[in-house]
């Protein structure tokens, strides 16, 4: 086993290179064999395994930075890290997070998680080491699906034209989570299929710089621009700019990486190195269905079917047969999303209503403001986001959907704990953000028929309305309770005196559960589903607040903007003779695990929920 | 007079040809004229006379649409559209706003005021017209500048290679709002110098289409890329991810812009018209000083010298002392900028310090997560950015700094009301947006001292850190009160008992005022200098609540996610037996008009703040 002689960082540097494949088919086999037990992203790391042993081999680390985009493909590197042990724990409470972290490693450089930050980050490393009388090489692994969002463009445009060494590799799969779209990637994967593969070896670079032919046809190239259309000129629209581009090159021959890569060490500017790898190389169900494999849940090997079945519906599932239906009847709906026609589960809308759905890949900035534009031109667009992506975009729904008062419906997803992603995808901030915003409408649905009254509900609304609910199974308690949704109104499950259960979307499923406990221990005990984070139903608070001395008010966000706030603000204000208690997320980052686990140790969990009104109740 | 002829839209068209120089010399007298008493953007509508002229003679408005990227530039075609009565009340309480608004006319057709979203919008009524069966033409109009900011690049990104017609014109005065950098900037100077004008009049287009002269040079092309690379050749960057290019254009020509914009409206895809304009153009002082002019106070036309001198410092003029200090005695320290040298008052860091200045274009996103490399690389940067501004990198805020808890400084200007641009520019939701993020912490300046001492105190804190401080005259009260900043600390301004004033930043002079009318009426009254808007000092709070009725909370923030609401829930948690008032900006946008007027509108003036309390004190 090569893999054994891999214990710490550099030690890739022993291995022999004509061992080099013989190695990658090992990383292989190790990755998979561990994803299928924990899950994780399969895909972009198999298809990333000769890039990073390439960047190791040509880098000294941790002196020299690679800033992982995204950082989801960073697998290899770990185990390149003295990180083996941590793939029993990948994902897990207290284990190896799935992203970079610079706690968990110093050749970790920069924690990522989100999409198009490496090359800003990279960047600053580089203005940093050049202040500083540096040398180290700094490196910026970015894949094609991050190159379609803005902020990897605006930072592309700033190192552009730089007079120091700075090295991008655009890991290009010709994939986004989904298919890739638009211009840029249509214009790589020209690239890809010119076969004009870089030939290293024949040292190509050096026929490259010469000039001789550049004066004959300047004046042919003036005159035939349109025939140059259709002419790919490798990289030229990054040479416009003043990105020196290399490639493109084969992402899955290790010599000829490490090659390209001393070569672009040697440059005084900003090099893009076009490297063409194969999403779920080596492993043939995630080279067969890249999208599936992209997040997987612990899979059987042999066949590449998971090995939990799935059998209640998620919310995913509910919005996307809620979706459809509306689509056939209103035929102003229509669906934006930022590369995850999957994850939102757009999927059947997109096959059913091509024309009314546009994936403007990950890009969740023009996604909100082109659905502005779609709500002006009289349409009724719904745009599926997750929680921690839509964050993206906060300014663009204040200042291109909320302050035009547009009738956009944003479907939030993965609002709340979302579990083995951790920090950077917890969905806990949406109440805050959003609620900040003038004219915005907030929502979340109890169980999964609610949902679908939601939405429904939502297309009457003529104004800006977010629905947000939570990954993982769809509650499907409480069928029986199913009153016509109206704006700002809550509902009322269980009434008594007391103690009311005032909770929101995801916690009314736990409040359900607490209130059992309560009606055990014969505390009379209220329950309501608060529909609304925004506006809160104040009507009803006011009326509780007559036969009830302690108010729980639950949500899954963070305190600051968040629901409990705007309950206290009333009873304050109005001096109701109520106490609240606030249950949420504490001020602080919700690392990786399971969603139970992590619920319990920030107390949210119904154990916790039951012993604060306990304590409550004894010191009230 | 021509333009007396020009009562309603459309009315242009009744203009002769040969009378369209002097029609445009006519329409930048009036905007002269008129923006030399109301103050107003003067170099950019200067410089879009012709091309607004040419818009309006080819297109039927208010059929066709108009969408004007940032809409600081749409004077003429408020002046086209019925709207001459409007520029004497222009920016002004009530009166028409400097930015498009569709509630003013129904040729505007969307809302803007932040930068790069016209293109997003632009392709939302596209996609719109052509599901609801229209034939209009939708025009998006963005500036040079405004081609910096990322989600400009992810709608170009999506309106690639469509198979319908959408024109967005590029409005190239080779300025941002200082000059513009980055490598998209200089590829188009490259364009604009390399005497490629586009001879519209000689249907050079035809001869373009030929391409007998491709087949012939492809070989050379293929071997010969680096000497391509120093050939212009005028928007292949565009044409290669499928737009088509029409350009260079002389934006000062109306006939030829006519004619550019009737063949763009022939093609069944998209089309980027390339246009170069002068920013000031026929004033000379505007000419000479872009970003003087760029948004300018009432002048004297003779000379362009403006008519109000101003007598005090403003916060800008603070900052841009204490970073110059610091610098020279910390060298770690580095500031950063999103195209805003001057308004941030970065200039003279610049000027010193070029090495350690980093304007990286309108682009917040990059800007963040850039100072986020740059703190991971061991230097201090100071990130300066408006408060409406800093909402497109909330996400990066949150992702990028605050996660790895680095030592960031966001020093931001214009917060709280800005007066006369309106609902987009106001910096009323900072202190929400900032106090949903864990690590962050948030303070603001009672007068012009204690930013420069908030500014050296953020320097020795090791996380992120935010200043924010108001648009205007800085106050230069209360110089005698200069206790050190700590972490979390009030300052007891005043201390008795009864009431106190509890003000954060800009609200502290106010307090001052009613704590003095307060005294005059022999009511007891503290007032304390909040000094942290999170964490707030809860010391401070419990120790007041000892001999006070009533904490009178103020904030130039809306409520939701504010310091109040951080107050109440204190209060109220800890049952002190203290009641609050909450003084904020509603939860509503607030719109253009005089700082003074508006504050009286939405009642956080010292006439409002004053009834407030004495209506509490009745109550109470």
């Amino acid at each position: 086993m090569l893999l054994e002689q891999i214990q710490q960082t550099n030690d890739i540097k022993k291995i022999r290179p004509k061992d080099y494949p013989a190695l990658a088919e090992e990383i292989r086999r190790f990755l998979i064999e561990k994803i299928s037990v924990t899950g994780g992203h399969l895909g972009s790391n198999l298809g990333a395994v000769e890039l990073t042993m390439a960047l190791h081999l040509s880098l000294q680390l941790p002196e020299d930075k690679i800033v992982w985009d995204v950082g989801h493909q960073s697998y290899t590197h770990k185990l390149l890290t003295g990180r083996r042990e941590g793939f029993d724990t990948l994902r897990k409470y207290g284990g190896m997070s799935g992203f970079p972290k610079r706690k968990e490693s110093d050749c970790d450089c920069f924690d990522t998680g989100h999409s198009s930050t490496s090359i800003s980050a990279g960047l600053g490393l580089v203005r940093a080491r050049d202040l500083e009388g540096g040398s180290n090489t700094i490196v910026s692994v970015i894949g094609d699906g991050a190159l379609t969002g803005g902020m990897a463009y605006e930072a592309l445009n700033n190192a552009a034209r730089m007079e120091t060494n700075f090295i991008i590799i655009l890991n290009d799969n010709n994939m986004s989570i989904s298919e890739n779209v638009g211009g840029v990637s249509k214009y790589l994967n020209n690239i890809r299929t010119s076969n004009a593969y870089l030939d290293v070896k024949d040292g190509i670079y050096n026929t490259l710089r010469k000039t001789k032919y550049g004066d004959e046809i300047v004046t042919g190239v003036r005159r035939a621009k349109n025939s140059l259309k259709q002419l790919v000129i490798p990289g030229m629209w990054f040479e416009d700019i003043g990105i020196t581009y290399l490639g493109p090159v084969d992402g899955h021959d290790v010599n000829g990486l490490v090659r390209v890569i001393n070569e672009a060490k040697r440059r005084k500017n900003c090099v893009l190195i076009h490297v063409l790898t194969q999403k779920g190389r080596g492993y043939g169900p995630a080279e067969k269905h890249p999208a599936r494999f992209h997040g997987a849940e612990p899979f059987d090997v042999a066949t590449g079917v998971p090995l939990k079945k799935r059998t209640k519906a998620n919310y995913t599932d509910v919005f996307s047969t809620v979706m459809v239906k509306m689509a056939a009847r209103m035929p102003d709906v229509v669906a934006v999303t930022a590369a995850m026609p999957d994850g939102t589960g757009l999927k059947r809308f997109k096959s059913m209503y091509p024309e009314r759905f546009f994936d403007v890949g990950i890009a969740e900035e023009h996604a909100v403001t082109f659905a502005a534009g779609l709500a002006v031109g009289g349409l009724h667009p719904v745009v599926a986001i997750y929680s921690s992506f839509l964050q993206r975009a906060y300014d663009q729904i204040l200042h291109d959907v909320c302050l035009q008062n547009l009738p956009v419906i944003f479907a939030i997803d993965r609002a709340g704990l979302v579990g083995s992603d951790g920090e950077t995808h917890q969905g806990i901030f949406d109440l805050s953000y959003l609620s900040s915003i003038p004219n915005m409408h907030i929502m979340a649905p109890k169980n999964k028929w609610e949902l679908s009254d939601m939405m429904k509900f939502a297309y009457r609304f003529p104004g800006p309305i977010a629905i947000r609910y939570p990954r993982g199974e769809a509650f499907d308690g409480l069928q029986e309770m199913r009153t016509p949704i109206e704006m700002g109104k809550s509902e009322m499950l269980k009434k008594e005196s007391g103690i009311v259960l005032f909770a929101l979307g995801s916690m009314v499923a736990a409040a359900l559960e607490v209130y059992e406990r309560l009606k055990e221990r014969k505390i009379p005990c209220s329950m309501v589903n608060a529909r609304f984070a925004k506006p809160i139903d104040k009507d009803m608070i006011r009326f509780l607040s007559c036969d009830h001395d302690l108010i729980v008010s639950l949500e899954e966000n963070v305190e600051s903007g968040g629901m409990g706030e705007k309950i206290r603000t009333l009873i304050d204000e109005e001096k109701l003779p109520v106490r609240l208690l606030s249950i949420h997320v504490p001020d602080e980052y919700v690392e990786h695990g399971n969603v139970e686990i992590l619920k319990k140790e920030i107390g949210i969990d119904v154990d916790s929920i039951y012993e604060k009104i306990m304590k409550e109740i004894e010191n009230g």
